[in-house]
């Protein structure tokens, strides 16, 4: 199966949706001139198809494997990421200060959808990377960022995450894990950090010389739940003053996760500290951790979403090039009983089409997102609220329509779907993850509701809302599930209890992903009809078509689901319910 | 994770939706009183708990392997079997004249409900079973039924159906495997076959003494396409007339596929006639082979829509056992803040009731399917066209739910949902299969809105449509979308095109089988009102008002892709669409 980067709609989505012209006239993203984003764009498509897409069923196949705590990758895991790091990849949107490019976040976004479409489970090793240069970027001391920035910005080393444990899932306030201030000696001002940690991405391996860990922990006389929380960095290996790496620090992969998917991603059980040695350092304010990790979490979301886009791009693509080669029965009705490729039959084409209309609303949906993400980094609070509003949509829909669109590439290769030699299923079972981490799909609607319903009194939502409204008036279908989804934050914000907006919470998330994404790719038609993007001429009115005039009314089904309200959900206790 | 079968859910849609007390008022099922019914319900139901549910995670770890010619299935698989010949569970339906118990199908996809919610891999061993045996005994020769049918209908002999072969998927009259008759000799009268098929389950296995194929194959000088396949008996062992085994047939398994998923489950491929030494019988007329099968389709595609309701089962009691376990954060807006059990929190609560209410649809939609199939059998021309139409639906929507059911359930276990060792993620992936056998669900479409819409000049849907909106008249969701198929079904057989037809297949199937699961749920609710089930009198409300209230409105907003038509769909042509 050949695949190749989807430059083009890549980049009227940049321009379209993100709207990087406009952010190339400020100063801080004047580098985004149309040629480097055209390089960078066209750059890394290449790259990505070219060295991580075949590893990738090679990837699911071998996995990662931990070997006497030492975590092995398949062969060509290594070279690939060394080209990654050394063509400068890692570095698009880092600090210029530490060596970054200081590029717009949304070119970012379309490096790891690159990297990510190639291999999913690769590019989970960049994308958690980025959430530690930020991490340390926003908190970090002076001294912290010029000893880890330089190498993580480059990607010669890499980050991870470190919030959840068994008792501590969605609810990180429960975690245990502790960390004791060291008063002399060698390591003074730093802390013993000690327990464990699960689900922990990228946590061990040796694509990179050394792994900084960002890890949640309680201080002594913390106080309990989510307030008594404090981040630390707790490298892999020491490193010096000079930047001259040390000896291992005092943590261990324990274990690796069997998992449904993402096999060449090592989910690692981490413990630090079983010889109560392993050493951190704060970054920022005591207690503070969650704080600092809610910084990062919005472009993370944005990162899991993109994965959306990714898995979508890659089964459609698959899903495509067999529709066109396999020949199966003559067309229904016609008088010509030769056998045609399935690609013409028309419940194929529908599910062709539907997978390609979802890739392209996901994507529209991503640099929309990704757009206002930097309209915030150059001091537009009416953008960055805006990206508020957006994150939730864009990690829930997108990632549950990754699962869809790998659905049908399953469904459209027949019974070759569900034998794994093909490939359509690993993309399936690749993203069925995404709607889980990274706060689950559910939890992302409970955001939308509460916290993303309640910015500045609803009138965040409602200016977007309006926004689809007034732009979409022509669209009839786009104009109901505007107005539909307007009246259901209204119900909301008035009578709605706190339990009745959760009940409906999923159902509102998607309709309101569904006009945002229907919107954008109505943007995107109109431009292509403005001669945008010649390339997409023929095909981007027929997605859009597609998607304004089957999906979009089917969002608008969900509205009884939204405004069903939470009475019926407990009229049963939870011993009725469970039975 | 224990499993405990939902005998008093699957009495009630026994008797309310399948009708069971009108069946037995009849001679022909008189066996089928209640007593019995029970008897068997709780039954199977306990046999499966007891024996294969504890199988289900090991053969889905350890899988069915092929060694020298053998297939070997996980320890104890083969004493489970024996005791479900010994038990009689799979002699229920077939008839009595070869050791059957003569009693109604709806009884017989009781066993396979409960076996296969127990175990879904190793249900395709009976099920396919059941294919063989209904073949020979509406078309094999009163010899072939003699040699035959006693062994399989007790199970000490188990059946396949062979009919694809990798040019002849979807498209059966594209086969090629031949057979030729035999002039002299110890198999004059018999016929040579030669030939490979592929996708065979349970093709090649230890568990039963003998394997009876049903084979589809070409006799020399057919005519081409499907008007020139005959069917024929190929015994893996030769049975000499006094029914003793001779030595083994000429055919072999060459190997077993790598699958997503139902592990245990051998899907074979099977080569016939290497040496040309393979011997087969005629079942039926020459080149009426496809006839034949397709006497056996309904029912087949029955026992999968069926598959659908078991894995939604298995999933929603895995969920519910988790949820009410896990806890994790205390209750939104609540002043305590103790953590709770998850199933407390709502959107958690609005996935399990999702699971539990697609489930019990399904299954009524099954009993409801399954009910008409026994008038026919009883001679009611009415019932046995109605049968007709829910047999799609039923096969579509139920797998489709299952898959659905299955996704929500990894998806309340968070993280651990993406970890094998939990379970959840293999139901899903066991689900995954069943949207594409036995004709793909868009294949299931395409056969509601061609032959089924025409029948009796669509009278027999119409007829359908109306019950649902005169039953249903009091409930404005379930009467909105009853006149949406209705008015669906108008434009299908007025000015819609072929095409248009199929193009909106798959999403008016959808509308249809969510109208008839409705409906027969509301059926259920006011029979438990009427004091039916007095262990449902808590959940049975709850569960029809859920599907009501919010899964038929969103079945409502299907309808402009119902009829959306094809002309959006052929805009591209197939060079422009893939890319």
């Amino acid at each position: 199966m050949t695949y190749a980067a989807a430059t083009q709609d890549q980049l009227l989505a940049i321009r379209v949706n993100a709207g990087i012209e406009e952010l190339a006239a400020h100063d801080r993203f004047a580098a985004a001139e149309p040629d480097m984003v055209e390089a960078i764009v066209e750059g890394v498509g290449q790259f990505a198809a070219g060295e991580f897409a075949p590893l990738n069923r090679k990837g699911d196949l071998e996995g990662a494997k931990l070997e006497n705590g030492v975590v092995r990758l398949p062969d060509g895991y290594a070279e690939a990421y060394g080209h990654y790091v050394e063509q400068g990849w890692n570095a698009i949107a880092s600090p210029v200060d530490f060596g970054g490019q200081g590029l717009p976040f949304t070119l970012a976004c379309n490096v790891l959808e690159n990297i990510g479409t190639a291999n999913m489970a690769f590019n989970l090793l960049p994308t958690l990377s980025v959430g530690a240069i930020e991490a340390i970027a926003h908190h970090g001391s002076e001294e912290l960022q010029q000893k880890y920035l330089p190498q993580l910005v480059s990607g010669a080393w890499s980050g991870t995450m470190n919030l959840t444990e068994p008792q501590a899932g969605s609810d990180v306030g429960a975690l245990r894990s502790t960390a004791q201030p060291i008063e002399d000696g060698e390591h003074a001002g730093k802390y013993r950090i000690k327990g464990q940690k699960i689900y922990i991405t990228w946590g061990e391996h040796e694509l990179a010389e050394n792994i900084i860990h960002l890890v949640l922990a309680r201080l002594p006389d913390a106080p309990e739940g989510s307030r008594g929380i404090s981040l630390f960095t707790v490298p892999k290996y020491h490193v010096a003053a000079d930047g001259a790496l040390g000896p291992k620090n005092d943590l261990r992969c324990v274990s690796l996760e069997h998992k449904l998917g993402i096999n060449s991603s090592p989910t690692c059980v981490m413990s630090y500290g079983d010889s109560d040695e392993c050493i951190g350092e704060l970054v920022g304010q005591p207690n503070r951790g969650l704080a600092a990790m809610f910084t990062m979490m919005n472009n993370a979301r944005i990162n899991v979403g993109n994965q959306g886009v990714q898995i979508g791009e890659r089964a459609t693509q698959q899903a495509m090039g067999y529709a066109k080669e396999r020949v199966q029965s003559a067309r229904a009705g016609s008088a010509d009983r030769t056998p045609v490729a399935i690609i013409e039959h028309p419940d194929v084409r529908r599910m062709l089409l539907r997978m390609k209309a979802l890739t392209e609303g996901a994507r529209a949906l991503l640099y929309y997102t990704a757009g206002h993400v930097d309209r915030g980094t150059l001091g537009d609070a009416v953008g960055a609220a805006r990206a508020e509003v957006l994150v939730p949509l864009l990690k829930a829909w997108g990632t549950d329509v990754g699962v869809e669109i790998a659905s049908l590439g399953v469904q459209v290769h027949g019974g070759m779907g569900f034998i794994e030699e093909t490939g359509a299923a690993q993309h399936w079972r690749d993203a069925r993850i995404a709607p889980i981490y990274e706060g689950t799909n559910g939890i992302q609607a409970a955001d939308l509701v509460t916290r993303k319903l309640g910015l500045e009194d609803g009138q965040v939502l409602f200016a977007l809302v309006d926004d689809i409204a007034r732009d979409g008036a022509d669209e009839p279908a786009l104009a109901v599930l505007a107005q539909e989804c307007r009246t259901i934050a209204e119900w909301m914000r008035g009578e709605a209890s706190l339990d009745d907006r959760l009940a409906g919470s999923v159902p509102f998330c998607t309709m309101m992903a569904v006009a945002v994404a229907g919107w954008q790719l109505l943007r995107q038609s109109r431009a292509v009809a403005d001669g945008a993007a010649p390339a997409l001429a023929a095909t981007k009115p027929v997605t859009a078509r597609f998607f304004l005039d089957r999906i979009v009314p089917e969002a608008v089904g969900l509205r009884a689901a939204a405004t069903a309200g939470a009475a019926g959900l407990y009229q049963l206790d939870s011993a009725a319910l469970a039975g």
